[in-house]
């Protein structure tokens, strides 16, 4: 979907830090002549006609018309009955994978440097239907929701992923030994997949198993596809290794449009400060990028960014320098100027 | 329930590995002057007079008669139908508290050296209910079941286990921002367990959260409450943060009675080789020593234990030794005879 010309991407700076890691990445795209233009949007909930909070009518035209927007951390907001916003946006606008790869950084050291996998999370029911019930007083079901078809869709979208992307083997990740009907669907529907995809290799691992290896040998990975919470729980582990939310990417891919967004916290107590680590959401508008067909801008911003954070010189406070977000933030620009 | 003279133990030898490794248990016991006398049963599952497979009455009623229990790995039977044989005990014996202790070895060098964490484990319900349905064709439902008594039960059995171990925190671990209704009940009992213990730390954490943070700092942690599928993630991941399976020991604790066992597999490309690493065997039958009110018979094994894998000398093939399980056992046994 993307023409010759200037794009139009929605950004949507968020709460706490958002703003200024947003701007740093501005500034960045602008440098690089990155061929996108903002449209800046809110997605602090309105009361609507019903009396009921919501995400503006002004920020879903926005991702609607665009179909693709960068998107800085949210505030959940507080009080009975407000759900979390990051999963309002997945949900409003059926971004059905999420997709987070986790790389080692090379001048960043933790215990781990050879690790290179890709989570893929199915991003639209599973654990988080939002359906509960008390059926008598002190005890509670929550419904994990599983189908046929987002799982498919998911799974397929791994294979294909994979296969953009140079990738040699695809995990079903799962707990079927225990959830037979629910997992057991998930996994028939990513044996299918594999089947018609048998160029890539596949196998499949019981959750815990993968959580043990994983801190193990990561190189025993690459492609990993699962569920929504299964997801969530091991794209955090997997950042951990290679140093945690500041550094990792994020992309929520829909059939209609996708959203990219940093996942680490809005750190409410360096907010404003010029202290802000605007890594995550950098590589996730390099992610942008890539999927909006536009390779050798996301190859030079990250090259910049990498090669800053190996040198290691204004690394921003949460990676133990005492580098600002604006040096960290120029130091990426003059080494895109100066290329 | 100890008293002065002798007691029964049952011994679930299990299937595998299972034989040579409880076979290891029992000459080291014998040698320590372990006080207790094995009942040994097949766990096997036979088909009853309804025609359904299931655990043999004998086996039942010795766990039931001695109340404690050691237990090899068991084979999940192939087939449809069939549930883990793993779960139906811990079922079977209202086993509420699964209790995994993982501790960095000295001598068994892994990227962690500090590791020191118990993961205390809801054992009865959550996402293991077993309650499934297809709504439709294609639309599959599990239920995750969370009570107020299985939550409040297990949560104060946090706290007294910390107390009863020198532990200072106990850490609840939760996804109730997203499943408001039934981690928030887990988590309100966690509250008021923490409330009724004020000389016991108390926090709360979201899962993802704690997985990021294990990989990267494990020492942040010390006991950590959960419900059950949490837990088994949250094992295997610490197990795999000291060398894996084959080293961590496991308890199901219930207010009737106690199973302890080796949580890896049957690992059957290995069986009757003498090849088997006894460890994780061992040192859940140290735990049930502990459990038992022999603390320093426990105490003793544990020692000869650990200094033999400090030693190195006749460690088995899965740790990177040489050794048969045969000449492990006899080392700790000398150990034991020489203190
Ligand atoms: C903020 C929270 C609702 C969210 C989730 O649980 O999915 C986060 O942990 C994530 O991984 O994006
Ligand atoms: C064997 C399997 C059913 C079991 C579980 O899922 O609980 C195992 O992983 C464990 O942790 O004891």
């Amino acid at each position: 979907p993307y023409s010759n010309g200037v794009r139009t991407v929605t950004l949507i700076p968020g709460d706490g830090i958002g703003p200024e890691i947003s701007a740093a990445v501005q500034k960045i795209f602008a440098v690089a002549k990155v061929p996108i233009e903002w449209e800046v949007v809110s997605v602090t909930p309105v009361k609507g006609p019903d009396g009921k909070f919501g995400i503006p009518q002004a920020a879903i035209d926005s991702v609607n018309k665009n179909t693709i927007g960068l998107k800085g951390p949210l505030m959940t907001p507080v009080g009975k009955g407000h759900r979390s916003l990051n999963l309002a946006l997945r949900k409003e606008f059926n971004l059905y994978a999420n997709v987070r790869p986790c790389r080692s950084i090379e001048g960043y050291k933790t215990l781990y440097d050879d690790v290179d996998v890709v989570t893929i999370r199915e991003n639209t029911e599973g654990e988080y239907s939002g359906i509960e019930h008390e059926i008598v007083d002190g005890v509670v079901q929550s419904i994990k929701l599983i189908t046929e078809g987002a799982s498919r869709r998911v799974a397929e979208f791994a294979f294909d992923y994979a296969r953009n992307n140079g990738r040699q083997k695809v995990t079903a990740v799962h707990k079927a030994n225990i959830m037979r009907m629910s997992d057991g669907l998930f996994l028939r529907c990513c044996r299918e997949a594999a089947e018609k995809n048998p160029d890539i290799r596949f196998e499949e691992r019981y959750l815990d198993t993968v959580c043990l290896n994983m801190v193990q040998d990561p190189g025993m990975y690459d492609v990993l596809v699962m569920p929504n919470l299964y997801g969530d729980i091991l794209s955090d582990l997997c950042a951990g290794l290679v140093g945690g939310l500041g550094l990792t990417p994020s992309g929520n891919i829909g059939t209609q449009g996708a959203i990219f967004e940093s996942v680490h916290g809005t750190a409410p107590d360096i907010a404003g400060q010029d202290k802000a680590n605007p890594t995550a959401l950098l590589l996730s508008a390099v992610m942008m990028l890539r999927y909006m067909n536009l390779p050798e801008h996301a190859a030079k911003i990250e090259r910049a960014c990498y090669s800053t954070i190996k040198e290691g010189k204004y690394l921003t406070a949460d990676l133990g320098g005492k580098g600002k977000c604006s040096e960290y933030t120029d130091e990426i620009c003059q080494k895109i100027e100066a290329e």
